[in-house]
């Protein structure tokens, strides 16, 4: 009897199946459950399906939400005239965590990535040229990576003719690192993007 | 909106329960499930609770096991003259896993541990004891740690009164290990437990 019963090898299966859980730690995952109450893991199972099934993706910016328009599109307290353009979902629970942005969002859901097949049209881009009104800002918060300048650059070339202001977030260096270990093209974008103190 | 929707905060609630895995891990792992297949997340879910449900607990060794007696006990190919006594149900697939070892086992379900209220009573003894026939071998396998020398102490004490054969798994250099980094403990039971070349 070399393997675990059929159930928890079923089991482990699924779990090392998730980002950055090995076999080992599925395992370990798999014994805790074994060893739980059934009241907290029937809850567990239903969160999972509840998760695919209860949430959909916000008609007008694309954020997960449970209702559509989302809770920030509904807001009239935020400033429709500036949208922040990001990635994924996940990038603006980043922003609101902060606190300081009171505009809108709105989500490619991915980055041009000619290697991988995605172009323009793979992405959220119709819906955004639609909410695009002249004289708004328009603020490109791709990942500081070359597929994300792409899509910056791609999208600053088409905004530009429509009449808004492009921005970008800010390149330099992050709080609380050190100067030593800096690799050298943050230290570049630091050194061009030097402000008047 | 500082949080993320119902559904998806309540899973990634449930995932930071589990051991190991912390808030920010949960979150991605959750946003991993949001963006599966359907197809792949009702099959999880279902694991889950069959799990709780398919898996009992052998009644002659207390293996995790679907059906009882597991295969291991009913396997009439192993010896049934030695029984490997362990802490958990997983460290009998540590053995099965390294397949040097033919007899039979017995879990405990545990260590003693008088500070967290564990006594004999609570452990899986009074069906070792049934299990026990003059003449056979014992083997001690708890974990090296306090906990498991105390109960090892406990159950050779007993175990001697019944006329059976006690050992208990080797002390002493892990394999691959370097005599460097070895700690004080370990030399020390290496140097009490050598053995003639």
């Amino acid at each position: 009897m070399k393997v675990l019963p059929k159930a928890l090898n079923i089991l482990v299966s699924h779990f090392s199946r998730l980002p950055g859980i090995g076999k080992k730690t599925a395992q370990r995952l798999a014994f805790f459950i074994l060893k739980s109450d059934m009241e907290d893991i029937k809850p567990f199972s239903k969160a999972l399906v509840d998760v695919k099934t209860r949430i959909i993706f916000c008609d007008v910016c694309g954020i997960m939400t449970e209702e559509s328009p989302c809770s920030i599109c509904d807001d009239y307290n935020r400033d429709d005239q500036i949208i922040c353009i990001v990635e994924e979902p996940q990038d603006i629970f980043s922003f609101e965590k902060v606190d300081t942005y009171k505009g809108k969002y709105h989500v490619l859901g991915g980055v041009l990535s000619p290697l991988d097949g995605i172009g323009p049209d793979d992405l959220n881009l119709e819906s955004l040229y639609k909410r695009i009104k002249k004289g708004m800002e328009v603020i490109l918060a791709m990942n500081p990576s070359i597929e994300g300048d792409t899509t910056s650059l791609y999208l600053s070339n088409i905004l530009e003719n429509m009449d808004v202001k492009v921005t970008r977030l800010a390149r330099g260096l992050p709080v609380g690192s050190n100067l030593e270990y800096m690799d050298e093209l943050t230290l570049t974008r630091a050194i061009e993007g030097r402000t008047k103190v």
